[in-house]
């Protein structure tokens, strides 16, 4: 029986990169050990009081169907948060609760699209962006952030490729780059945005993850809070990624819709987690540090380490929970340079091949494990990078 | 900012019939005591043994991001369940978990249609089904099941209907009659599909839910295997609404494209969910039974109350938790009768009409409360139908 066309070329074809991600796996599983630096993902597990609410909201009986739209307490407790966060004046009225980023992500997308519309996303990307794009039919196109420019789009650049198209997603904090994109950034999509009538899907999952700088939702933009959609989520912040909660933020009647959505393809989210979820937001900014301090930890031990050597340089991390090296001095493309560091010294980085063609040369090195075996590894990755470098 | 038509046209525009719903609703918000036979959700929260399940899951650390088409061992647990139940070799590359039965109905249409194409369904019709289909992109058409034919749809009548069309969707036991198809049903309904390469989405989330004959789900009749997908879920079974478990078992090669797919839309399931629908899945029969057990002694209250007057007949009450009783002796329309005996009674039931238009002249009653109340309520609704019969 035929498959639909949407399904099978949802993956778009070709190589996706993740080619040693799945040979490092394969080594664990036949019993080699592995330094995986692979994984977006905290290496602790969600935090007890979490679950003991959870717990707790179970037992008392939130276990039926929950409003799809979200719970009202945690729809106001997160228009709290973005409003005290951002300053747009947020009510529940601009909040959906979904089942995770990436389900807002799809449903940003079926709300921004039609069949056949191109939407635009920047590269070098998360995996699943051209594919989420690809699931409402719609046509992704890629728009390039250099290397030269330390990965923060160009307004120039964004606007040749804007002409038609219905929608942008953009995700600062980067996953993959680490880059905090700059206020004069931001300024520069917003006005593409508004001259193109395009929706802004600003994907904002690392927003607490941030080290240098400081983070502006382009919602915050003038005239931005009636074209942007936000895609929140408490996976980063408050490692709970399995637990799939997340948010999209927007004008009221785009929430309208979007729930309109929900009813027909993910009827809301437990109200037990959406009860944990609001039970995390009021721990506080504090715990939220907390979360994020690994990894804050983790970048500086690397600037240290790399400073000591000219063989790799880093991309200026910003924020999230991932470095982007420069590996370009060695003369191997990511690609090589991560299937050889994997043979050699069984350590597993991403190539940045996995995320489009504008991260060529680079590698990103996700930092999820424990500080003494991160810095050893990271090590060991400098001076494999020296021993190769031309 | 433009929102997608494919949003702003999911609802189909036109009154949707649930006014009575709305008003019951806004009648108990100011005060009044309503009696609602609306609800489609046991009575019973979801068994603390589960919950207990569940947190254990938690705290041991089942929090972080779970493979994507669900856990080894709940996709074995649900294949052998399966295998048991209906015949058919079902293996766990059968077996794609998915966030609810609702979101499974979603990402099957996704897998047999693209954007444009024709997917039937049976009218009288669960709510969300033509909204599923315009999610995406499809085009919905209704084949009507009539009250004379006791609400099994007819071959002939599904053949016309399949032409160029590229799926069809069933659900017995069906909400909202309450009727169980026979196995020529199902039998002319497979030939349609192998004479016309139709997709048979078949929505079985009532199969513990049957007082009278047998569930037959059609992926077991001759060469139905690799052209059915069968939408399954905790909901109904196992009183686990609220917890957003499901599947859809298929093909292999479709299975795998279902996960591709939710990768890109809901990004899995929380593994302490899986875990506990695992747990509740061990429970056996006896516990599934028990679940079910309310609906089938209501069912047989229903129809001794039913059987002592003339005004208001049953449509066969073979399964799932619904009623659907003609009221046509009255002369009323169904959603006439629905607000006249909310205004009069404070009863709410839902007009057969809120199910498409093959249903016209019919209420469904929901057996979702207590027994005596439940009784007490189907006593005023047949004497307030006498007092109107023509």
């Amino acid at each position: 029986m035929q498959i639909s066309k949407r399904l099978t070329s949802i993956l778009g074809g070709g190589s996706d990169g993740w080619g040693v991600f799945l040979r490092a796996r394969q080594m664990i599983a036949d019993g080699t050990p592995v330094t995986e630096l692979t994984i977006g993902e905290h290496d602790i597990r969600t935090a007890a009081p979490i679950l003991q609410d959870m717990h707790r909201a179970a037992l008392g009986g939130h276990t039926g169907y929950a409003a799809i739209s979200g719970t009202t307490t945690l729809r106001d407790t997160v228009a709290r948060r973005v409003q005290d966060r951002t300053g747009v004046k947020t009510t529940r009225d601009n909040v959906v609760i979904t089942p995770g980023g990436q389900s807002a992500l799809f449903a940003a997308h079926a709300a921004a699209t039609n069949p056949g519309d191109t939407a635009l996303f920047i590269d070098p990307y998360y995996a699943t962006y051209p594919g989420t794009i690809r699931g409402v039919s719609a046509i992704p196109k890629a728009i390039p952030a250099h290397a030269k420019d330390a990965f923060q789009p160009q307004g120039d650049e964004i606007a040749a490729a804007a002409p038609g198209a219905k929608s942008l997603l953009i995700n600062s904090p980067n996953n993959p780059t680490g880059v905090v994109y700059t206020r004069p950034t931001l300024d520069a999509i917003a006005q593409v945005c508004k001259d193109n009538a395009l929706w802004l899907i600003s994907d904002e999952v690392y927003d607490t993850q941030v080290w240098n700088g400081t983070h502006i939702s382009p919602r915050a933009l003038p005239d931005m809070a009636d074209k942007t959609l936000v895609v929140g989520s408490m996976s980063k912040s408050h490692a709970m990624t399995g637990s799939r909660c997340g948010w999209i933020i927007g004008p009221e009647d785009a929430v309208e819709h979007l729930t309109n959505l929900a009813t027909h393809t993910t009827y809301g989210v437990p109200g037990y987690i959406q009860d944990a979820a609001e039970f995390a937001l009021n721990q506080g900014p504090a715990f939220e540090e907390d979360i994020a301090a690994p990894f804050k930890r983790r970048r500086v031990l690397a600037q240290d380490i790399i400073a000591q050597q000219n063989a790799v340089s880093l991309v200026p991390a910003d924020g999230a929970m991932y470095l982007m090296l420069d590996i370009r001095s060695t003369g191997m493309s990511g690609e090589d340079f991560a299937y050889a560091l994997l043979d050699t010294h069984h350590i597993a980085v991403m190539p940045g091949e996995s995320f489009g063609t504008a991260a060529a040369g680079h590698i990103r090195v996700a930092m999820t494990i424990e500080d003494s075996a991160f810095a050893q590894a990271l090590k060991t990755l400098c001076t494999f990078a020296e021993s190769r470098a031309q």
